[in-house]
């Protein structure tokens, strides 16, 4: 039994050698908190939040290219949530896991001052194919599984949606919603990212994009060059930033609990991956390469400069007010 | 990859047999709660919390019978809690690790509108030698190892201390919070009853003995028959039940987060299991015995009546409220 992974080293996951076929890996989420501000407002119900406690933890697990095989539940509700919203909750959360082939086999129940979610998933990977965070290296191409920000563009929006008379079509709404309702985990494609030893970084990205990649640079020692135009940004996005005044990139890079996937490829991995992916029915954007050095950088309309946008703090506490900030 | 003990059978953790020499035994507790009302009050410091964390986490592995290999924390802190006191619980968090063997292997550290604590426990042990709850059967004998109560005590007492002008001397206030401050886990315990198949069935007692008496019951499909002058009674529950003006047995069997083991040994191997307890310095009291169909009696003063003392319960939020009403 042996710790190879542990706080230190700030992945997403412990990781143990368990003298197994299998090497576990283990992390625990929070989920309760000011992003739960849709809740308060009524845009999400008890079943949302339940169902969304499962995906911000079985993200982690994703991040390492490992396979769920539990997910610990913490459900502490106040007096103020009756039986009925409690058992919703749980449906969300047991509903979750089924979608994502995994069982929830345990945690804590009972009463708090206020609606507490907290959560553990469980995986296994493949010994010598958990993905971390510190591989990449100059030249490998910075590539994400799909489009950033949809989950802060909402949190942006929602809440001063009435007070500033905002009011995009209804197709768009459900859009900024459908991230938060019902998140899609990478698992599939962490999988395959473990699979043959193609990414050789990788770390979801809940705490945004920017934060993401300023992870990789501290876990990596690498720079990155993100080519601004490559950058995936939904259209929902670009139509809360307009409102904001802000730049599309920015909103897109900034704080955001999505469950996408961000991860480095040796370039001459990178067809032999995309064809996997393909064949799965998955997909991914190169958006940029890593480079010697500290920084990253996007180049956008020919010049270069700091990524965009607000990253993520843990001591921040209300990503919607801080996007107004975020214009470059 | 087998999940063996999940949810639905309401043990203290989820068993998985890995396909290794050892079983995977996984648990989450929250502890953040009325509970801590004590740390408000400025009796518990933040490193006491941190450190309670861990022994509430890894109470549910001893129970059963595992070895722990980590411990993930969730600490989310206010605004008010400065880096200083943030520190502080990571330090009681790594202290109690360090104290039972273990390592702080992950989590999830950030803002929340208040302190919340919550933990899960990893731990391994022997294949088919998990303790789980169901095992009880008719004249096993139930023991338990010490004295119960002081932490129930220690809420109905200290809170309640100024209003009422009570002083008990500073020793029996010290050990009031002794199990608060420095809760000893019964990891070892928990090992030796797994070594040999020596328990039929265990539990911590973290909700009170009378609720652990009542789940074993439920899940063993058994009664207990136990004697009311074999239950170890600390003199600092004496002290306050006296103050309380209830019958110092109701009080060391009523909700109290203690970390003692409740357990079940066939009388044939009793003497056995207490050679082996003896050569590790580890004791234990036998308090009654398993007896058929589902109801759990104390036999005290010649009468027999239902266990007295209040069972903690997940929803009910103020247990030293509960104590007064405690009397039999």
């Amino acid at each position: 039994m042996v710790l190879t992974v542990g706080a230190d080293r700030r992945d997403d996951c412990a990781v143990y050698d368990i003298g197994a076929p299998v090497t576990l890996v283990v992390g625990s989420d929070y989920v309760r908190g000011p992003k739960f501000v849709l809740h308060e407002l009524g845009y999400l119900t008890d079943y949302d939040i339940g169902y969304y406690l499962v995906a911000a933890n079985l993200s982690d697990i994703a991040a390492m290219g490992a396979t769920p095989i539990g997910v610990l539940s913490v459900v502490r509700y106040p007096s103020a949530l009756d039986d009925e919203g409690f058992r919703t909750v749980m449906a969300g959360i047991h509903q979750a896991c089924t979608d994502y082939g995994t069982l929830n086999v345990g945690g804590d129940i009972g009463s708090a001052e206020r609606l507490i979610l907290s959560g553990t998933a469980i995986g296994v990977a493949s010994p010598q194919r958990v993905l971390l965070r510190s591989g990449a290296r100059p030249g490998d191409l910075l590539c994400v599984t799909g489009a950033c920000g949809l989950l802060g563009a909402a949190v942006a929006y929602f809440p001063k949606r009435a007070a500033n008379g905002w009011a995009l079509d209804p197709a768009t709404e459900a859009r900024l919603l459908d991230g938060w309702r019902r998140p899609r985990v990478r698992i599939a494609e962490g999988r395959v990212l473990s699979r043959r030893p193609y990414a050789t970084a990788c770390q979801d990205t809940s705490d945004g994009l920017k934060a993401t990649i300023e992870q990789l640079v501290r876990a990596s020692g690498v720079g990155f060059r993100v080519q601004g135009d490559r950058v995936p940004i939904d259209p929902a996005v670009a139509e809360v930033a307009e409102l904001l005044g802000v730049e599309p990139l920015a909103l897109a890079m900034s704080a955001s609990s999505d469950f996408q996937l961000a991860f480095t490829v040796d370039p001459a991995l990178i067809g032999s991956c995309r064809d996997e992916f393909d064949r799965e029915g998955l997909a991914f954007d190169v958006i940029g390469e890593a480079v010697t050095g500290d920084r990253a950088v996007v180049v956008s309309g020919g010049s270069t400069r700091p990524l965009p946008g607000v990253a993520w703090r843990h001591q921040q506490s209300d990503i919607s007010s801080l996007v107004p900030d975020a214009q470059p």
